[in-house]
């Protein structure tokens, strides 16, 4: 018998759930916490402001959580959890260090039935998320003639909370500025995303930029066909692949400034015959659907209550 | 004789050259009369803010000019720019009505000798300068596997002068916003360029966005090659295509906030040999290369004078 | 008997009650509707967008709402606003026609008393909700040496969705722009609220700026004192005035961004014995505490509803 | 003999004149070298980057410039100042170190005729050049009834290239941020000025905030009266105080945006007398006006040649 098979049934009157937040300061940890508040059945029981190590962590009330997320910069998570998962205790790591070929990829859109048992899920990367799933319909269908070209928009949470003179105001104001143009982190996850649900390897390009704003992330993909797809199929082929998910809204001109503050993934996909081409924009706010609400998310799914519980609240605009 | 065999000597001490501005009050007319204000010979001489019509702007003062630029908004060009150029009035048009298959195209690191002898010249779109520009010397190699992608960031001047409720501050603040994904009007422009440098039909997918600032633009292209090109190469291509170009700059992460109040358009070429792309990026100021600034560049072409008159003042930056 | 001596008790399990929004696509009748739709009891039932008369609105729908908020342009609440009243339906009306001498004003940190057995409350403007509660404790201590000297700061969304020159982001980008310098609608309210809390007539100079922002907004005020008040009784005359206040935030560096889609006005006030002079920081989100949240407060207030209901939601930040 | 009374004439055919910047690569220091880059006589001859000690600057070379300007974080130029004073090379310092009771103090609206002959300038401080300015005339005719009330707006280049949690782009984003309450720097400048122009001990209070912007800054006074002045009064004061001065504007409504680049304090003046109190705005680009260009202003004024030299160029905007 498995979680797939007999899933837990929401008891939020009977059981508060406890939440764990190791990186609480950070902004995808305070994020985390913001969401946790209004969440209907899980309480933010242990906050954790970045830490070393595991000793200055309090262990006992850490492993007395039903959850823990880890909220740390890229590269810290690996010894906590490690050790956390070997004490049983379920994790959503936001970072990078298990993505690739490690847990469970903890994009609900793809992997729901598998993020349902595990009790490791490593949470996608902003920009993978939104690049991902944009092209997931057209990658599943085998007609992307690889690479496939990712443009990538963000604002400076995306970099973290800590200044340095690249995200220095003065340096990014009335402008936009190109970083890792050939080496991105999360090109890795992109290409294993698109490779599994091609069922073949498959490349890309991804070109990422600062935007001088705060929150929100815009993905642009320029895609080749191998066969030609006009605008009603590409519609049904979203359509079709995304029926049903809560946190994807198809159509319309994505922008991320629509999305601040909620969880969802705006995606729309554009088909030019004349060129052989689709154009996909994926917009999402990067601290929501690209890091803590993604995590909730996930960690609704793992707990077996309801996925979007804590995630309803509308968004803040303008 | 021509003006390209026999090119009339500059003589700034004896004569001031006289130009004038129809449009002027718009964000690029505006930006004109700036740069002609810091021009050694040309005389900001005849300022006219929009009109209708050609009887309603001073005939006569007009066709005292040395050169007239139209700054007017698109569509609004075509009367008066024939009728100028009927009277034997030299005209530069910043606007998109006579870009494809009409006047000369006023790009000059490309057609400096049509333009040194043409009397009617078509401004580039702001986009299409980055965008031609970035591509000129792969697309002169004849190596590129078509279509070409490019995805386009702009600050809300490139929109003009006009509030609009699309270009409202709060529409547009914290984000990025996409428009005309599938037909902007400078596609046509980049097509008909990169064509004739390639000698053969170039198609390209083209998405266009707005940021939330001021003025500055980048464009971003992912081009496939037919055969690979290491980082060496590449780099070769671009500096012998550019070598001596005073308002191309190469190298390094092009910002556009670095460029403010230039005429400089700054290009880097990074080549992926995994994915057999070239990933390029250009970058420039909306109102001087984009606009203004190369229209003061095409005068000075035509009236035989220093091509960087007034145009060599320094950028604003932070 | 009255409201406030038997309060009709709350019962959101048995029937919710229903609200009307007049004006819903404006910015602040869009933020009433997203208030509305985290509140526990009261239901956005009927929603009109802007109307130039009655006969547009459907009256019986109207009429059958528990209140209606009018979020109008200024200047077009008179006649609906009127004619609600005279068949008895509750009414905020968000705009400025009835604030001065006309409806009970509603700023239920002064009026709480008066709100709760009103049928008709005028929602103080967003200026005038930060300058009079950030001066409502030393107005009422009578020892404000006049006039007050106010200058106050807002985001865009202040000025409405409707765009402008003035607006036009161009325009703001990169600056700050003073507006209505000597005579703002505001004005009348804070000398009218701050002479009824000292029992005598107060004059104040109040200076708005446009911000390059979109929400937010801050005022600050420098204040001379009739007699000395050190820093510490000057702590205790706001503490003692908010205490027990749900939307009142006392000490540190109010700042607007940290409040964005809260309802929570945030002041901080200064003792300079040097000057003989208090400064006072108050800051808010415009478009809540400066208008549909507090509207909401006011009706919650008006309907014997829990004051903070659909009110809590944790603010976004960053 | 005097410089007053006789002028050394400017020679700018025949011998350029030399500028040392120390700290040439912070904002400051990189928009002196703008400046100088255009100015007509003065060449950027020596640039050192910040340095801790004299010695490893080449003091050689330095002693060999007609003028050094420091433009070193604040408490920096104090054992560099005073050696090349000793040395007897002019200085200007852009810092804090000898505004007050210390060097000339170099705000040339004021202080033309000690500037002239003074070897050692301090430079004012950004927000204090508005604020003296803006109440110059007022303060002159002796009718201010103190303390005059300032409000200061900036962007974050006035806090210099350093990145800090406080400068950190979201955390400023889409609001505006008070800091110094108490006890800014520029107080003691300010106060220092308005009491040489009143004849008399003048107090002032002076809020700063950080607009989530770049460059350019906005002070806003409240000033109340011993005596009723009206608009045109009031208007006849400002006229006749700043008439034939090249770098203040008059009227209309002082915004920075339009001043980046240039030299330019805009001041507007309102009465009031329903309360007594007249209110300024002064704007200006607070690392120009505020920082190099003024600094250039005094070195030209210090070396004899034309005051505005270097400082004509038309400013950027929009």
């Amino acid at each position: 018998m498995s979680y797939a098979s007999a899933p837990i049934p929401t008891a939020p009157d009977t059981r508060p759930l406890a939440a764990g937040v190791i990186g609480a300061s950070g902004y995808a940890g305070a994020e985390l916490v913001r969401l946790l508040s209004s969440h209907p059945t899980l309480r933010p029981a242990v906050l954790q402001a970045r830490s070393e190590g595991f000793d200055e962590v309090d262990a006992a009330a850490i492993s007395s959580c039903d959850v823990v997320f880890l909220a740390l910069p890229h590269g810290e998570s690996q010894a906590i959890g490690t050790e956390l998962i070997e004490r049983g205790t379920q994790v959503v790591d936001l970072g990078s260090d298990f993505r690739v070929d490690g847990w469970t990829y903890g994009l609900p859109e793809l992997h729901r039935e598998s993020i349902r048992v595990a009790r490791a899920v490593a949470n996608p990367g902003c920009y993978a998320t939104a690049a991902i799933l944009g092209l997931t319909p057209l990658a599943a269908s085998g007609l992307i003639d690889g690479p496939a070209h990712f443009d990538g928009k963000s604002g400076v949470t995306g970099a973290g909370r800590s200044p340095s003179e690249k995200t220095h105001l003065p340096e990014l104001y009335n402008g936009i500025t190109p970083y890792s143009v050939m080496g991105h982190r999360h090109l890795a996850e992109i290409e294993q995303e698109l490779s599994v649900l091609a069922g073949s390897p498959q490349l890309a390009t991804f070109v990422p930029h600062l935007l001088p704003t705060s929150r929100g992330l815009l993905v642009t993909a320029h895609v080749r066909l191998l066969e030609p797809l006009d605008q009603a199929d590409l519609d049904d082929l979203y359509r079709s692949r995304y029926d049903g998910e809560t946190f994807v809204r198809l159509g319309g001109l994505p922008a991320p400034q629509r999305l601040a503050g909620t969880n969802v993934c705006w995606i729309n996909a554009w088909a030019d015959p004349r060129t052989g081409t689709v154009v996909i924009e994926a917009a999402l706010d990067n601290l929501v659907k690209g890091a803590a609400g993604q995590a909730l998310q996930n960690a609704n799914i793992m707990l077996g209550i309801d996925e979007s519980a804590g995630l309803t609240v509308q968004g803040l605009w303008p």
